[in-house]
């Protein structure tokens, strides 16, 4: 593998044994009982480059034991290690030939946080989005089988992401297929938020005081003592008969029997040494299985351990003992975040509206539903990695004369894209889509970025599309959108701080598809939707320095368009440049186009926008250079557009 | 309700008991006992019906028997029962008030052929595609706890319909709420094609000659024995402790039972008698419930219970004793289906191709991907309703160099929206999409037209999207994408026949990102893709007819376009129109929109295409007719966009 990244001596030499591991050659070379030390030293990695750089943690230090195990056992990279989600994949990375630049983990132009095929070899596939493991593995166990190749596949999945129905499709249909592919279920009862639903419940009975195990051990007693001919011969005849379907029956994991898995476990997910064991064991089973394992999540890290959705990712460093944060306090508070203005928002107006429903999807800290589940836990629901349900769950909810919203990632929530059309649009229900990480997302990557979502909503009849400029307008779009009746009402915003704003207390609606001038202008117009349009406002301040006048609008909707004010604008305007974080393919720009065509105008359109490839992780301010979204080159994009190519005056 | 349907008196007139039926109400009156003799004649009626209009059959006929019990038991339409898949619905349309217009089923302006809330009170939720019903009913269930209201929540859903994810994720979620829901797992082994999957192999154990049955009958026999001290005290009083525990490990529904539901089953899904009585013993039990009925996928239809596949649903009149067709033989043999022109084609080239995975979701006889089962079963995988799992599935197998092709009506590869983004396209592997009923659907309504594909896909980074005019095209469209390696690759077509042309035998592949110009003009220019472009050149004849040059290009790509030859058409026309059977919203035309404008360009741009609205069921010809797709209303578009307002001389 090429290497492009700048390598840290530091940690290309962390650890006695650790030190000596560059592939998983190299870790085979240890004895098994070397392989405690060398997880303990792997998590110490982990500590160490997070309390610096920051990254997800709880969830790899979980997985410490299973990757090393695994790598240990296992003949990587021909066998293939599908690990889902990917943020458990910490450890594997570093025993894979990454360790000595991990350092650059999740920063721009370093390495991805999740597995990513054109990374390595290793990383067999990549899994931002939760559950689709199974279904790779499904994929490459039926290849392997075609081309009678015999090398071997595993999914690693959390007990979270086993949730998502897709695993359950996979399950299903590997079930069937019978064929060689050993699924370890990696169960830390917690998947960022704790773990919900019937299933979860399924498996903690199977782990704690259940009364499976109880019965599996009364009954190992009963036929022993049968066998001891303590209650005559009749019964111990009888019994040794029933023994070979009662012991399929008395497995604690029927529902993976069910679906024609052999299910082993639970055992011990930092054992590693045993582990090591019994995936020799298992590894050499010509079958669909399913090892149990059961891990905690932050093991190894104390603070973690205690508090394990706090510990599921830092972005601050600190310090590798207390874990008390080394970031110096803000001198003033900082901005609060989109998605809390949300949260004290959607809890604010439930407490006047009991029609008002908040579901997520197994992100009440991410999305800041768990404002609302604190204050009125009956108005909220969490109905784990289920996008697909969560959005049906709210048109049942809707047909019965409640508000559901849900408050989904812009990017989950395309897992749910035909529930949105076939269950809410198609049906005329009011759901309310709050969708947060819309635009680029920052160090997670392409996987979280949300840059489809203006385009893959606009298409659908019916749905109303709304973006806030700032906090204020955020609160504001919430409370139209809950008012709103005529159908599903969407509205996005992006990760991370507000702009800081005075607010108000009160909620003021605001009429659908009516866009504000911000700013008047003589020159150019530019039509910013959503945080965009305050790029545009000091875009048209540098333009000004410039000599070129530009108007400013809020655009507010994507749809419907404020048509009025575009008519106004066309007629005032021979050139309009739009702006927004979404592709430029089908989004707003797009629906402009589309209006001015459809009018017969002539005027000259400019689409800003995100381009049309996939864009990696790095900070937003880097990402937004990288694609042209800073204010600065929308200001020489406009110049260039108004036809003056100089460059910007500092 | 209003009723805006023309009445059928032989209808509403039929059957001794039916006849006199028009509501629940007046099903509540009769005996019991009447019961076997209603539902005997709400069979006659589809049959009736079908024999002479056509429509779906197998699973009404099925659902006869739970139709009636659950009307007769249920305080209807306060109680809700949701109905998963639609097309069992019949019987339930039957019984609530629409049986004198039951002829119009399925026709144009005529009732759907599904549950439609706009329709009827009692349908209470629409369900088109497959596996929503769980997840509405979650939602149902909870906004009526939330009001403290009591009616109930009744999901009536296939064994086919249970292997989607979603409905997982549904019993997942109601399982761990607790709340008073009845699914009724409706089994017949069949949902269109035989179902396949580990679920559908347990549900089959328990329904059989199942070990469960058998241990659970040795049990009770054991129990009693020991009852009877044949084995000493010593034993009873050990035994029975484990009673409990061993009761809920030895249930016949362990997966159900693991996800939190009491499953109660299997009986008889055709003892209408039985079913009454055991609904109403559940319906006041306060907890996640299922039962687990059994049908005959036909039941009462002789050919139909012989050969479910066939009468899955008939469209043209056949004779209701015998089963056989009443339609005239055709004179000449009609063109070939598209879906037929694909199965074959991709069973040719899988022969040479042993990459080639040819992959549906439950759809083998719909995307005649059947005829690859048949002659290649290796290279072939049904894997259920899970077209998420599909689409993963492919990604894995091409993560080992196989070729998989995913053959998926365009309507239900939505559901899979995210898996195409995240698993495919981000990880540029090479997955093909073959997109079945691409366009209007026709009877089956807004749930299966596929209006908006070009869209949907169109906003994806590297995705290239073709549509054949036709079926030559079709076959080396297929061909191409097969030889494309570059990431993933999509073409569309149509359901219904082909054009019946002559074709060679030979593939050929075809440039990426190229059209050709198949009639030249003066005056106007015409894009069109897919088989619209037949509407063009037909609508190009018209307009020569008013004195009107219009030149015809067939663009072949959505993505990438063909630029060279747009500048060329650009530089050349003024007016431009583009048509294509998709969304206007950002679709085809957009796409034509969006690079004039980023070349700057100043042509009038005309986009026809599928308004911005659903669509509901008719023909064809009816439907195009509507949106203005028919060749007529084209010319008429074009002279109005090309200045010329009059209509077309006939």
């Amino acid at each position: 593998m090429s290497q492009p990244y700048p390598v840290s001596e530091e940690l290309k030499n962390f650890g006695r044994l650790l030190s000596q591991i560059n592939s998983p050659d190299d870790l085979k070379k240890f004895p098994i009982e070397d392989l405690p030390e060398i997880a303990r030293e792997c998590r110490d990695f982990v500590i160490e480059v997070v309390s610096k750089y920051g990254g997800h943690f709880g969830a790899s230090l979980g997985a410490a034991d299973i990757s090393v195990a695994l790598h240990y056992v296992y003949n990587t990279p021909k066998d293939q290690v599908v690990w889902d989600v990917g943020h458990q994949a910490y450890i594997h990375k570093i025993l894979t030939g990454r360790k000595a630049y991990f350092h650059t983990n999740r920063q721009y132009k370093g390495i991805a946080g999740f597995p990513k095929r054109s990374e390595s070899e290793y990383d067999t596939f990549g899994v931002g989005h939760a559950s689709t493991s199974i279904s790779a593995a499904a994929g490459m166990a039926i290849a392997r089988d075609l081309k009678k190749e015999d090398y071997k596949i595993v999914a690693v999945i959390g007990d979270g992401a086993m949730t998502g129905g897709m695993a359950f499709e996979g399950l299903n249909h590997i079930g069937h297929l019978k064929t060689d592919v050993l699924v370890v279920l990696n169960d830390n009862c917690m998947s960022i938020d704790p773990n919900v639903g019937g299933l979860k419940e399924h498996l903690t009975a199977i782990t704690t005081n259940s009364t499976y195990n109880k019965i599996r051990n009364d009954f190992a007693d009963f036929l022993n003592r049968i066998g001891n001919n303590e209650f005559g011969e009749k019964a111990r005849k009888f019994v040794l008969n029933m023994e070979q379907g009662l012991k399929a029956a008395l497995t604690p994991g029927a529902f993976f029997e069910a679906l024609g898995f052999r299910y082993f476990g639970p055992i011990d997910g930092h054992d590693v040494v045993n582990l090591a064991k019994i995936l020799k064991e298992l590894r050499d089973l010509p079958h669909p299985k399913l090892l149990h394992i059961v891990t905690v999540k932050g093991k190894g890290f104390k603070p973690a351990e205690e508090d394990q959705l706090k510990w599921h990712a830092q972005s601050t460093a600190f310090d590798k003992i207390t874990g008390k944060s080394l970031a110096a306090p803000p001198t003033t508070p900082p901005p609060p975040l989109y998605q809390d203005v949300f949260g004290n928002a959607i809890t604010e107006l439930a407490q006047e509206d009991k029609r008002i429903i908040g579901i997520t999807a197994a992100m009440p800290s991410g999305t800041s539903l768990k404002i609302l589940g604190k204050v009125l836990p009956e108005q909220f629901y969490d109905v784990g990695i289920a996008e697909q349900h969560a959005v049906t769950f709210a048109a049942g909810l809707a047909t019965q004369g409640m508000k559901p919203i849900c408050a989904i990632y812009s990017t989950f929530l395309q897992r749910a894209y035909d529930q949105i059309i076939h269950d809410v649009a198609l049906q005329n229900l009011n759901v309310v889509f709050a969708m947060d990480r819309g635009g680029l997302a920052g160090a997670d990557g392409p996987t979280h970025h949300g840059a489809f979502d203006l385009s893959y909503l606009r298409l659908i009849p019916r749905m109303v599309i709304m973006a806030p400029m700032n906090e204020q307008e955020l609160r504001d779009m919430l409370y139209t959108a809950i008012k709103y009746d005529d159908g599903p009402i969407a509205l996005r915003y992006p990760r991370g701080n507000a702009t800081g704003m005075q607010m108000r207390k009160e909620f003021n609606q605001i009429e659908i598809g009516k866009g504000e001038v911000l700013r008047d202008g003589a020159d150019i117009a530019i039509l910013g939707i959503g945080v965009m349009t305050n790029n545009a406002l000091k875009a048209a301040k540098l333009l000004e320095e410039r000599g070129v006048s530009a108007l400013v609008a809020n655009m507010r909707f994507v749809k419907p368009l404020d048509t009025d004010l575009i008519d106004e604008i066309a007629a005032r305007f021979e050139r309009i440049v739009t702006i927004e974080e979404n592709t430029i393919k089908g989004g707003f720009g797009s629906a402009v186009l589309e209006y001015l065509q459809e009018k017969g105008y002539s005027n000259k359109v400019c689409v800003v926008g995100l381009p049309d490839r996939f864009i990696d992780h790095g900070s937003p301010a880097e990402l937004h250079k990288e694609v042209g979204l800073d204010v600065e080159s929308i200001a020489k994009r406009v110049l260039a557009f108004a036809g003056i190519e100089e460059a910007v005056a500092k």
